[in-house]
């Protein structure tokens, strides 16, 4: 997960703004989507099978353990491309095949950082992808957040390291993410322009642990990148007494990464056919690609087993629902929605195909609200399903959440979106740093999302009507 | 803290038999030892100055920050020591000095660990103290536990990595790190008659984060060693399911590290002067010297706070008590006890002089027990003592605990102790790890363990009569 929810949300209301009023009017489909008795009783047997169901967990655990960190266009990354393709098969799906992502490579081969001086010791740090390779030794300056740093005069940091020690906020939805990854994002290019020769930040996490959080960093046009690093929260912490002792403290931050040309993974997709109307598809997925530092597990080997094993529980049913189901194992999220953008890229014309989509892609806690962007005419089957969901302890929350990042722009472009909220409270206690690794899970909170993807994928499936994907761009997904 | 508390439990259980029996009834000082109750309230009002106290904190804060990592031999040591006369001299204490400590020298360089193969991966891993250099490609085969380990053949490993995935359990005595160490001194042994090329252990810790968990190890005599290394608890449970996969893996292990030749370091002593008998003194203390890994907080920072903050609180008192307070700084505790047995060597002629010795090595949680074991006689002044902890939480427990691992070779030659046990539910959470560090310590629980020491050193050294300190070889400590 690279996205803040909060921003995605942000979107979100605007697209369901555009969505639900004038073009519903206009719309052919306006007839009420509805969803069958037996459709829904079919629903609700399903669910149950689900919870008591480990198909999820033995996904994920395959993923993490026999491929691990997989960082796009890594060789654990073609690895999982490889596993991927077995797994769908492996778990009887009707039709997988492979839809080739081209990105810039970006790869780490070491970093290190270390106080030197009177009190020399060592820093736990990690370089945010995206940030070139460099060797700087020099003095810290702090700041407290983004702001303060945005408002350092230009020149003023000249031959200094920016080192920015803001504080994230835990929360269920994920929201103190959204300035942290706004500090990760925006603040190297700051730094820049204040004349900086490193940027150095407190991670963006809640944890109290020296696994430094890394992700995705970018830099304005017309700036020299100069090299950008995230310290462990006790290491932010320890340079911040430091400094307070008001003598100069210089750090040596040494980086060995950078992008390395172009490399091509792929959207990994299986299908499980719909009885009658297979060419429509109801798509759920997460997104396959990790960061290097830990196995990739709630970060989003969760989303892929989640989707997996929903897909699967559907296409073991007596009787399909009426649509496909296409579970997409998305390509390199983590460094710019790759694979979201070659899925839209490639079938933005077939979006009328598209019954409505869902991404996994905020670990793997329990679910706990369910809502829909889909035009006014289709919250009466949502509603439908969000009483099915309901005994799984998931709320109906219309005019909340978004699709998730690899969604995101095909949402922009007319793809109707669910969204299945995760309690998130723990989740930037691991996100982008070694510790995301499958202990983290817990089966049952897992088996939860399976069965609450799997209800949502096979009613939606088996509606009676759409929910309101149909071309035009609505609003761009925007980061 | 390298010794297992249920080691050294055992170990003063046979001491405190040796020191109530048959002595007892010979000895001159068999008149019940007291306190009288103007000790008794100065006391009381001294554990309520302390509690609301913050030194203890400000000095854990300034050796963690300002000389951060030190372990034995490095220059960071080198600055601790420096540090810690300095922070004496600062907090009043009458008289500062320096005994030298001399040790065999262990480096750590670098260490790296890798399944290699097709299912490619690092592993988060740090070499055990004492190990060698190597780098070792081979093949893992797990075992259970130690016993299994020591089970296997002679000859059944060669070319094999041996690798015991054993799991030490929570617990608030620490118990149960007495088999977690013991598999660490003796499993790396244990895999080369076996034929092992080299030993990976599940790390001794009750975590689940990838800080792997260092401690010393030591090699049998006659064995050749090879290279010894902890993974983190994920890395443990990684390579498990791994070898569950059912086919050969190998693992990469580079460790760059060994002893290289002596050092010498320092026990750092402060005294605050008692108003009668300057000449008897209480030792209070903990160690100075801390792993590489982390800042050396719970351990053993924490403890040198504790004594010093209780030290300096004495000190400031209107009425200092009749003996002398003597703080110790023990150095390099975690490679063998070198600081403790080198006060043993220098001191062990003056035991008559020691009044009873306590050593707080065991983090910074709230302390919950007190018991001592002095002789018979001396018990009734050991109750009036508890009595004054009470209202901190802490309960009376005689026949329980030990002395703290520095104190335990004198309490084998006739130091009597005292034993104020910490709430150690956490400690293996952080120690010997990179976490280690200021933010896992709770001020107020370190505050409440300044205010004990405060009041256990102030009574002893207040009491009328002794607590059996006398010379004698009571029972040889044992690891």
């Amino acid at each position: 997960m690279r996205f803040a929810p909060t921003l995605l949300a942000a979107v979100l209301a605007a697209t369901l703004a555009a969505q639900t009023a004038p073009s519903q009017a206009a719309t052919p489909t306006a007839t009420p989507t509805t969803l069958s008795p037996k459709s829904i009783d079919a629903a609700t047997q399903l669910r149950e099978r689900a919870l008591a169901d480990d198909t999820g967990w033995k996904v994920v655990e395959s993923l993490t353990t026999e491929v691990g960190p997989r960082m796009a266009g890594s060789e654990g990354d073609a690895r999982a491309v490889a596993w991927a393709e077995a797994k769908f098969k492996a778990l009887g799906f009707d039709r997988v095949w492979t839809e080739p992502v081209t990105f810039p490579k970006w790869e780490r081969n070491s970093e290190s950082a270390a106080v030197v001086g009177a009190h020399s010791q060592r820093l736990a740090v990690t370089a945010l992808g995206g940030s070139p390779a460099g060797t700087v030794e020099a003095e810290v300056v702090r700041f407290a957040d983004l702001a303060a740093l945005q408002a350092a005069p230009a020149g003023s940091l000249a031959g200094k390291i920016a080192f920015v020690d803001y504080t994230m906020a835990r929360a269920k939805d994920g929201g103190g993410y959204g300035m942290g990854s706004r500090l990760r994002s925006a603040g190297p290019s700051a730094a820049i322009r204040a004349g900086a020769a490193a940027f150095l930040m407190r991670s963006a996490g809640t944890d109290s642990h020296r696994n430094p959080h890394t992700g995705i960093t970018r830099f304005d046009d017309g700036l020299t990148p100069i090299p950008s690093a995230a310290l462990a929260t006790p290491d932010a912490a320890q340079l911040s007494r430091l400094v307070a002792l008001g003598k100069p403290i210089k750090v040596r931050l040494a980086l060995d990464c950078g992008w390395t040309g172009t490399a091509t993974s792929a959207n990994v997709i299986g299908e499980m056919r719909g009885r009658s109307k297979p060419d429509e598809v109801v798509v759920i997925g997460g997104h396959l690609d990790s960061w290097d530092l830990g196995t990739g597990a709630i970060d989003d080997g969760a989303g892929v087993a989640i989707a997996m094993g929903a897909g699967k529980l559907i296409g073991d049913m007596k009787v399909r629902p009426a649509r496909t189901i296409r579970v997409v194992a998305f390509a390199n999220e983590e460094q710019g929605l790759h694979g979201g953008r070659a899925y839209l890229a490639k079938h933005e014309a077939d979006v009328g195909k598209h019954q409505i989509a869902a991404e996994s892609d905020f670990g793997a806690g329990r679910i706990y609200a369910f809502s829909s962007g889909a035009p006014e005419y289709a919250q009466g089957a949502i509603r439908q399903i969000a009483d099915v969901l309901a005994p799984l302890g998931i709320a109906h929350t219309p005019g909340e959440g978004g699709p998730g990042p690899d969604i995101g722009p095909f949402a922009g472009f007319g793809l109707s979106w669910a969204a299945l909220r995760q309690d998130g409270t723990d989740y930037f206690d691991y996100h982008h740093t070694p510790d995301d690794t499958l202990d983290k899970i817990d089966p049952k909170a897992l088996a939860q999302n399976v069965a609450a993807y799997a209800v949502f994928a096979y009613l939606a499936a088996d509606a009676q009507g759409d929910f309101g994907s149909k071309p035009g761009k609505v609003t761009p997904p925007h980061e």
